[in-house]
């Protein structure tokens, strides 16, 4: 299924879905609740998706989809690479804060459907974490990050930080504020790769 | 169910679960695939364990447990809050690379059963964040590691990082190094925290 041409309904489910799977969690939630909160006819949801494991799925690669491509024009707007990785922590930590429900579906519910570990959904991960390798290695290019990074794992570190406090922070019932978490990920990360000039240790 | 004074024959079902469940993941296992695995009579395994949940929840608290244990007791051989970092991230991915039937266990199989994630086996996860940040605190008054950094922040992101990096290690097939991924993991987080003594900007 594409994203472009979606029909105004497809949307309306999907968005709908977002709002019971979050409410009463994956396994819980009935196509049934999904079409009534869509305010469509139960057969109109099957027109669209044969099972709730491909509604979960879609929402995963639609919305993970324009976020990456949201955050990539956002960031697009900020000189050098340094900029750029203050600018994707920031942005990611606040679009986690005020849309926790889609959130708490993507982290918590979405890792229990089997489906989905079997979907290509995991693609749309690596894809974000080569969104990040590629402003590291801007940044390398700059001059701004110590070249002996390794952009992969150094990437996947950044996703999985910001993944784990997104995680914790929803498990926890939001015991820590995400926007004093983006400030720590941000300062420990860029203190971490840069380019030392006066030399040290390590 | 205490740890202590366990039966070898409930450590035999434990270990045999293990292995069952890494071959044919969770939902497909069978309790009696691991009586038979086990060496044990079906009703055996009943009568330590309800149900197939129970005992992945029993494998995790126990292995967990004992793995924090075991780093807690190694970590302290080492001299300073910096050496007792880089020996807790250096174990635990060498014991990710060298028991990934259990991490794959653990990282993979676990978050589908909703009963684990509604268990106090998260408190573990807590526990082991929070025997990162002891030794966050005592770099802080060693005065190796920057008084600002916030200790459950840091000590959560390190502990995302790690899983972060195991989890895609094991999804993508091992396609880096666990030791050059810890490698990693150390400086940048080393760099990243510690006490600046010739100033700078940042």
């Amino acid at each position: 299924m594409k994203k472009s041409g979606q029909s105004p309904k497809r949307r309306q489910i999907l968005d709908a879905a977002v709002k019971v799977f979050a409410k009463n969690g994956f396994y819980n939630s009935k196509v049934l609740d999904i079409a009534k909160e869509a305010d469509v006819a139960n057969g109109t949801v099957y027109l669209y998706f044969p099972s709730k494991d491909d509604i979960l799925i879609s929402i995963f690669e639609e919305q993970m989809g324009e976020l990456i491509e949201y955050i990539k024009r956002e960031i697009q707007k900020e000189s050098g690479s340094l900029n750029k990785l203050r600018k994707l922590v920031s942005m990611q930590m606040h679009l986690i804060e005020t849309n926790s429900d889609l959130t708490e579906l993507l982290l918590v519910e979405l890792r229990q459907s089997k489906k989905f570990l079997q979907s290509n959904a995991t693609d749309m991960m690596s894809k974000y974490i080569d969104m990040i390798g590629n402003i590291l290695k801007e940044g390398i290019a700059e001059g701004v990050i110590d070249k002996s990074v390794d952009v992969t794992i150094v990437g996947t570190m950044l996703f999985s930080a910001v993944e784990g406090l997104a995680t914790r922070w929803i498990l926890e019932g939001a015991s820590y504020s995400l926007d004093r978490a983006a400030d720590t990920v941000i300062k420990v990360f860029l203190n971490g790769i840069k380019e030392k000039t006066e030399g040290g240790d390590n």
